[in-house]
């Protein structure tokens, strides 16, 4: 689990890193970005989860998320994951929506997918114990998840079964119930089989169905999202929230699309939200 | 010079937008980026040019470098050009410090970069006149002008240049002097001859000690940035400067390099200095 520097440069007074590691969960190298603040000498300093959605990468949010001024503020670090596992050896598939850049934070049960594609104990447990074991300064008594679309649903679902891990968890156009839109049953249908029951612990809906209880979520969508009727359906989160007594803050933002622009205009309001939870 | 809208999107309440036109300076295609924040219906904002750096495109800028904020707390129009003339029928080079994505904003005089590499006249000239006619939201009364390393260079040529038209000039990493560094000898010698007289008229230095005046400058320039003694040299900036009674605040920034890392961190400063004197 040796991690090597891919590289580091200042950003707003701290400092923005790429890694990468031999990852036992995914059979492959994993790269990941992590930025820290300024911080003084032996400071602890809270951490955010930043899950990516569909073909991207840790590249995208970093180059284009406009977090690091607010995790400044804020005093927070912040890490981003890649999407999937990669590389010569791992199946693929040429769609765009399933396979590399499409790893829907599972972990795969059918072949070929199942040898690479463990995103889900890649980023609930072996991640995790790397960064605190190489970044000190990372408190992992104090996390907060969110994610974009595929990532959002990746935030829901790994904040949902692991409650009393995060102190908050918030998400941009996620996908909240794949076992009910085509991205979802394509996803789930190829890593998982076609027995819909074992969908269920990796879809948000399903699990606050069946159960799973988080105190509030908080969730931005754009109402001009190509996504949003057919894959997105964020009114069916709401409904499984309010017959489970979940505070859930949907904000539908008019005009805004599915992209970075929408993300990065309300990245600073959820990096706020999670600092006040994270210091509560 | 009829413009098309390549894409729009709604961002930081406003609209960011990317643009396509004919251009006759360059007889080619070219594209660029214009943010518009929010504003009342038939208001009037004042204008901030980037011209961006060697291998860059009006993308770079737009998804790296965190201005739209800014932009939106000052109510300032951002516009954001391409570095070159590109397409199957425009001559290139295979260096990336030449050629396509690497125009100096010169207007060349040698073949065969005579008949596309007309960046001074795109930008100085084309451009503004086709903002005008299509965005009347810019108020061209007030604009301001940086820009990045090659596009630092562009924005303190044509701001000396046009020490009317201007009310503020800054710059991120310039090259000071391009008669004076590898880049610079390569471009001009290779646009313009071997007369490097003809050159003094593209060198913010070589400007400066030819008479070209400007009440004030911002630069902010990295100590990490692996450019700095060979390629960029504030140093000479800040002598001829000094000698001509020119107002320079240049900020040496410990740790930071060339990238998009710095020059986000300060995109907010330049803009606000910006529109402290574009409201003067």
């Amino acid at each position: 689990m040796a991690m090597e520097t891919v590289s580091t440069a200042r950003a707003f007074g701290g400092t923005q890193g790429v890694y990468r590691h031999a990852s036992t969960a995914t059979g492959t190298p994993m790269t990941f970005s992590v930025f820290v603040p300024p911080h003084d000498e032996g400071a602890k300093l809270p951490v955010l989860w930043y899950l990516s959605g569909l073909t991207c990468t840790h590249a995208n949010v970093t180059d284009k998320g406009e977090y690091r001024r607010a995790c400044v503020d804020h005093g927070i670090v912040f890490i981003a994951p890649d999407t999937s596992p990669r590389g010569d050896g791992v199946p693929d598939d040429e769609a765009y929506d399933f396979g590399q850049g499409a790893g829907f934070y599972v972990d795969a049960t059918q072949a070929p997918w199942d040898t690479h594609f463990n995103m889900r104990r890649y980023v609930e447990d072996e991640l995790p114990a790397l960064i605190a074991a190489e970044f000190p300064v990372a408190d992992l008594t104090r996390q907060a998840i969110t994610g974009h679309s595929m990532g959002g649903h990746g935030a829901l679902t790994i904040g949902l079964r692991n409650p009393d891990r995060f102190k908050s968890v918030s998400a941009f156009a996620p996908i909240v119930a794949p076992c009910q839109c085509p991205w979802g049953e394509k996803a789930l249908g190829g890593y998982l089989g076609s027995d819909r029951a074992a969908w269920r612990a990796y879809d948000a809906v399903a699990m606050i169905e069946d159960g799973a209880r988080l105190p509030e979520l908080l969730v931005d969508q754009g109402e001009d999202d190509a996504f949003l009727a057919e894959q997105l359906k964020p009114e069916l989160l709401e409904a499984a929230c309010r017959d489970a007594g979940i505070d859930l803050t949907l904000r539908m933002r008019a005009g805004y699309d599915h992209s970075y622009y929408f993300i990065s205009t309300f990245m600073r309001d959820h990096i706020a939200w999670h600092a006040e939870r994270l210091k509560a």
